[in-house]
């Protein structure tokens, strides 16, 4: 390939990259018969699948400019960098989680990965009121084991302050998270979008709450200056491809050194819209409260399965310099150890609440809103549905550390939809 | 000079040096003229005094090596590097503060800069009963303002990230930090020393408790995640030097990415332990009274002009990402915004709290201890000067999350120094 970066189309890929050996060898050594589609969906970037007759790959090239707005907001190719270092990285830390990586090639902005088939968005998956088995045991490994084993308390010092300053340079995506997540949302910012004049009431409100966004911005906070561990940065029912019984995760490129709780706590903020938006996707009321009973059990277990995997890899993996055994077991003093593990387990979950609220209102009040809600066609139940999730995320940030756990969130969801009816 | 590392001596400084056109106009042309005479008395480098005719200079020198411990403990030389990019930004956050920088050589890992005269160390100055005017008021300045304006509540979003990769460098520097002032003071670590045996009991105790320890690695865990701000990273009274109405601070090699009350709250630990330390060297005890009286008050002024300016900055200053105008001042929430700059505050002073009182158990158990304690010749007066510092450091470690305020750390030094006698 050129040395000068070029974007790809379906029409150019088989001249470009069929003499790579990677493509020879898992697509296949006859580039003029493969089946090129681009078929990405997101709001970033090229994805193509290209099948052949050895087999089929993904190739996911970045642009240059935010796909979703166009070139007027220039974006740029370094982020196929960010998502190849944290793919290999989530790989060695949760062995299988994610596509495997065939090739990158930095110039070009491109990684060649293993195509998940036949996988599709989570999202799409529970829109259509299909349950995917072991979800929440598969996700809270993933966070769990992601967020422990890129942290100092199993890295060594200098690895995580060298991989902590190559993530510092993810400067522009992580300034769609500053501005998109923790600040437009929370005043009449120019690229916001809501369901207009139904939530214009409850969005007025929302932005009046001087308190709410006092403590948005703490998280926000949180967001820029705890370098706790490497996150995906952008965990939500879009980054997770499924079938009925696996899980895997795609699409890192928002990858920065962030708080414990920000990838868990963005996918639950996800969960919990999901959650609010069945009744518009399941029209049997019987159906959809069985459905809606699922994704709660989803949350509590993915939630229960990182605390439990957070433990043991605390127990038997803590090589890094914080909370040392030095200190601890080898003083004889194996409950402090695990005071302080339950004490961090109560810190993500205080932040990772905080986080779900957040990501509940800007999804709805911000640039990017989500599937589940956004497809919803009579504007009065999407309008309904929306100010469920306001409501609740409002009550989420503000209560965030005095709540009794992971039941008190899901009981505050219940009484929400239900409105005290169930 | 040559591109290669060799340390300097005082016989080859002026044939090293000589050629350099900041030495000739600020020392002298005359290089053979020149007086050098080694300085230092850190743990880590060389300080060399160079006059000539036209003036004088200092020139500091990494050492490849902790001076203090010899070459069996290897340092990287580019710490000299960090202390330039330390010094540079000080300067522009806070100008005057510290020593103007005349010449930076890598290669060398060596600073020219402005002498300071005639000033002292801090600690000799209060160890001969010296007060020092302005000092509360000069450091209150210096750590709010580089805390300000060296994080995002000031800064560029992109410059702060790239500054915190920069700084994510000192890895070896920080690793001391960790080490020396983290962990090895909490169980029986190789390099440690204490006032033994009139110190063995109490040190014992508390190493046994077990929630002190857990305290200190979450307080470990801030110092190693928590990159709010630039910070000088050693700041105790033999980084400022002082005339009788001057304060300056000097060294910055240990800057890294930390807390905001990291800076304020090592020097206030080591404000305590001058103030129990002042027994020994103050015979007369209305003297010493009044002498201990005035470093609490130093403490309380400087943690008072701290929380004065670095309002005055949130207010006047705000042009970061976080706690943005747009969200607060200009939706007509302008006390939405002192309510957050009011928090933050307090959450500063929790961890500076905190700080404080595990840089006084560590400069009485770990490896490198305070002129004030350890020029004290009466080793039962020493110790028990130290266990008072033990024992304060303890309570605030375990109380910096239930304080009413500055008010109360100071009421508890008297308290401790008294005995309940005063």
């Amino acid at each position: 390939m050129s040395s000068e970066y070029k974007a790809l189309s379906p029409e150019t890929l088989a001249d470009r990259l069929g003499g790579l050996d990677v493509m020879k060898k898992t697509v296949g050594r006859n580039a003029e018969g493969w089946t090129v589609r681009e078929v990405g969906d997101g709001n970033l970037n090229l994805v193509f699948i290209v099948e052949g007759e050895a087999g089929s790959v993904i190739v996911k090239q970045a642009l240059p400019y935010v796909r979703l707005v166009g070139d007027s907001w220039p974006l740029p190719l370094k982020r196929a960098f960010f998502e190849y270092h944290a793919l290999i990285r989530q790989e060695a830390r949760d062995p299988g989680s994610v596509p495997e990586v065939l090739h990158f090639d930095e110039t070009q902005a491109l990684i060649i990965m293993e195509r998940l088939q036949p996988h599709i968005i989570l999202r799409q998956q529970t829109m259509e009121g299909r349950k995917v088995e072991g979800l929440g045991r598969a996700m809270g490994l993933f966070a769990a084991r992601t967020a422990f084993r890129g942290s100092d308390l199993s890295m060594k010092a200098g690895d995580k302050k060298a991989d902590q300053a190559l993530f510092a340079g993810n400067v522009e995506l992580c300034d769609i998270t500053e501005t998109l997540v923790f600040t437009d949302p929370y005043y009449d910012a120019e690229m916001n979008r809501h369901t207009t004049p139904q939530l214009d009431g409850i969005v007025a409100d929302l932005r009046r709450d001087e308190a709410l966004k006092v403590e948005v911005q703490h998280m926000k906070r949180a967001f820029t200056s705890r370098g706790e561990t490497m996150c995906h940065g952008d965990l939500h029912a879009g980054s997770i491809m499924v079938t009925d019984t696996e899980s895997r995760v795609i699409d890192p490129e928002f990858a920065f050194y962030g708080p414990f709780g920000f990838d868990i706590g963005m996918l639950i903020g996800n969960y919990l819209m999901a959650y609010h938006a069945m009744p518009a996707h399941i029209s049997d009321a019987n159906a959809c409260g069985e459905f809606q009973a699922w994704i709660l059990e989803v949350i509590e277990e993915t939630w229960s399965v990182y605390c439990a995997e957070f433990l043991r890899l605390w127990r038997t993996e803590r090589t890094g310099i914080l909370y040392p055994k030095a200190l601890y077991e080898d003083q004889g003093h194996d409950f402090a150890s695990e005071s302080a593990a339950q004490q961090l387990l109560g810190e993500i979950f205080r932040d990772l609440v905080g986080f779900a609220g957040i990501e509940m209102h800007r999804r709805i009040l911000g640039l990017a809103h989500v599937a589940e809600l956004d497809t919803i066609e009579d504007e009065d139940l999407k309008a309904k549905c929306e100010a469920k999730c306001l409501k609740l995320g409002q009550m989420l940030v503000m209560n965030r550390n005095r709540l009794t756990g992971m039941d008190a969130v899901l009981a505050a969801a219940r009484q929400t939809e239900t409105g005290g009816q169930a």
